[in-house]
């Protein structure tokens, strides 16, 4: 696999994405080569999913320093920290998006007095290795994931953690995506996710590409596929982990996990480490980001679904409770409730406990 | 109040709606004097809600007859029966369709020997009667209703069992109709009820307009909302109460209750008593109508959300465990778990246990 949704191009100069707003429908590229076309492209979910927001970050605060006129450090490095806090308040939620442009900012200033070209080198570099982490990240979350289900079972998902969203295989979707190239067989049913879609276009799409069994449902019908045994285990992937293992995910993933929980499935949550957020002490610090009516009454609709008049609530995402997930599946391994213990095995260096 | 979504002519030979899936963009009226219009109407949900069903199903049986050429009582009540059938056919879940199809017929067959003449007069008293005693049952109802719930509660509400499922008030949303015109404010969050959206096209239309406080919401929001602490109750209508208390609803129902058990907010189902099937022991034996997957796939979309090889699993309804429901509400009185005992008492005349 290589990844295809977010690619830098050879000469560093723009960031070539898959829109993700116009699947399935088209497979459009969008090329971004300007603070606005990156922000944009975040704000707008054209890039989606907290990983590849990441990647296509750091890329992006690569471009914009390598299209810049500054020719001394200190301009550089203004403009550099400029555009990285513009491209960090695009969205709130997850610890991704920060963590990558600091990485890459981080870069810049570890070169400092060796003037802007060594800077600029040393941030290709780092946002060329933060792409190739999350692929190795990715197939080791995949390998564990694998140590969790049988062939044959039956997976329901919730949005989409999938190749769009990483780099390759993904985090949620990963260990189907694995699992299949293994000769496992799985029955997948994959929730629609409004208010945006995520499931159908893009899990849906990407499930479907990769030839395996995947059913769409709507999102207020997990409840009757778990009461009906058809569901194993629940896949999700997710955008922030607190330090008690309290987890964001987009709207609508505390409700699968406390069905989960009713009707006796485990609830499994697929992250890289660095999404474990110790600075972040419990769900209840995270920032919620609150989008757009537009979304639920108007957007892919031939008219709109409800009156003018009628108020929305939109919440992008919700927190899902520690003690309402079975395991918290990363790279390093797989962490069990209670998670203020077991995340810092994790974060320190390695959990190997199935 | 008088009913609007469902009214049979002076003449006797037609049933006028309102094409409830042209809501909430369009209020169009469709003129229904054939066994086709009927069926279809039922089928293709343009008059829907279980006690709107039945009263339009019970008024055409009397419509059809009206307009028959037979003119012996035999080929009279033959045509009869085979109508009652064939509408009968049109959704196999709520109990009410049957139930008002069996009166009308059984009008007719009391007057045997009395002439066909005879025979329709009494079809005409009965469906009118069907629908004077669903009024009468909306309202008692609703005023049990409101003691279940404070001035300035938020509500949670899911579908859609306002006037347009029923005649007046309605079962589910009758509560909050009845209380605003007593001056009660009540906030209410709809859920918007995927596939079909009755929920954003109907009820959030219905609150709206009789100036009751909505917000719209994503089926998959209902976790974070009463999570947040916006909601003290949710209000649902259901299609068949089974003898022990589990209860058919539109799907999603089952979801709601379950996250209502975890959040520790109660949970209530409002219907006529008639919705009571003592025939059905359990939850287990009540059919539930599987839809085509144009439903979730494209219906009300600008194109298609998901790929066209993507397969669909659709059912119409699902089925709430009696112990997830806190009361059951009718117009009878509030039955409460264990149902077996309760309903028992309900039906036989009266329960005002509160």
């Amino acid at each position: 696999m290589k990844p295809e949704n977010v690619v830098l191009s050879d000469d560093g100069k723009s960031v070539v994405i898959i829109d993700q707003t116009r699947l399935p429908n088209r497979v459009e590229h969008l090329t971004l080569n300007s603070p606005e076309h990156f922000y944009d492209a975040i704000r707008e979910l054209k890039v989606r999913g907290a990983p590849a927001i990441g990647i296509c970050a750091g890329m992006g605060l690569y471009v914009l320093a390598n299209l810049s006129g500054a020719d001394d450090e200190d301009s550089f490095l203004e403009e550099m920290r400029r555009n990285a806090s513009y491209l960090d308040s695009s969205r709130p939620t997850a610890v991704n998006l920060k963590h990558a442009l600091d990485r890459v900012a981080q870069a810049a200033l570890s070169q400092r007095g060796k003037g802007t070209g060594a800077m600029l080198e040393a941030m290709r570099n780092e946002c060329i290795s933060i792409q190739k982490e999350d692929m190795f990240i990715c197939k080791a979350i995949s390998e564990y994931g694998l140590t969790l289900v049988n062939d044959g079972d039956g997976v329901l998902t919730h949005c989409n953690a999938g190749p769009l969203a990483t780099s390759c295989y993904g985090t949620g979707l990963g260990t189907l995506l694995l699992g299949k190239e293994r000769g496992y067989t799985f029955r997948v049913y994959t929730d629609e996710t409004r208010p945006l879609m995520q499931g159908a276009r893009l899990t849906a799409y990407e499930l479907n590409k990769a030839g395996i069994d995947v059913t769409l449902i709507c999102d207020n019908m997990a409840s009757i596929v778990m009461k009906q045994g058809r569901i194993n285990a629940c896949f999700v992937g997710c955008d922030r982990v607190a330090a008690n293992g309290d987890t964001a995910n987009k709207i609508g993933t505390s409700g699968v996990a406390v069905l989960a929980k009713h009707y006796g499935i485990p609830f499994y949550v697929f992250c890289p480490s660095s999404t474990i957020d110790f600075n972040c002490k419990s769900g209840a610090e995270i920032v919620i980001e609150e989008r757009e009516p537009e979304e639920i009454k108007t957007n892919f609709f031939e008219e709109p679904i409800a009156p003018a008049a009628v108020k929305c609530y939109n919440p992008a995402f919700d927190v899902t409770d520690a003690e309402l997930i079975t395991a918290i599946v990363t790279e390093k391994g797989i962490c069990r409730y209670p998670y203020t213990e077991s995340l810092k095995i994790c974060k320190a260096g390695g959990y190997h406990a199935v």
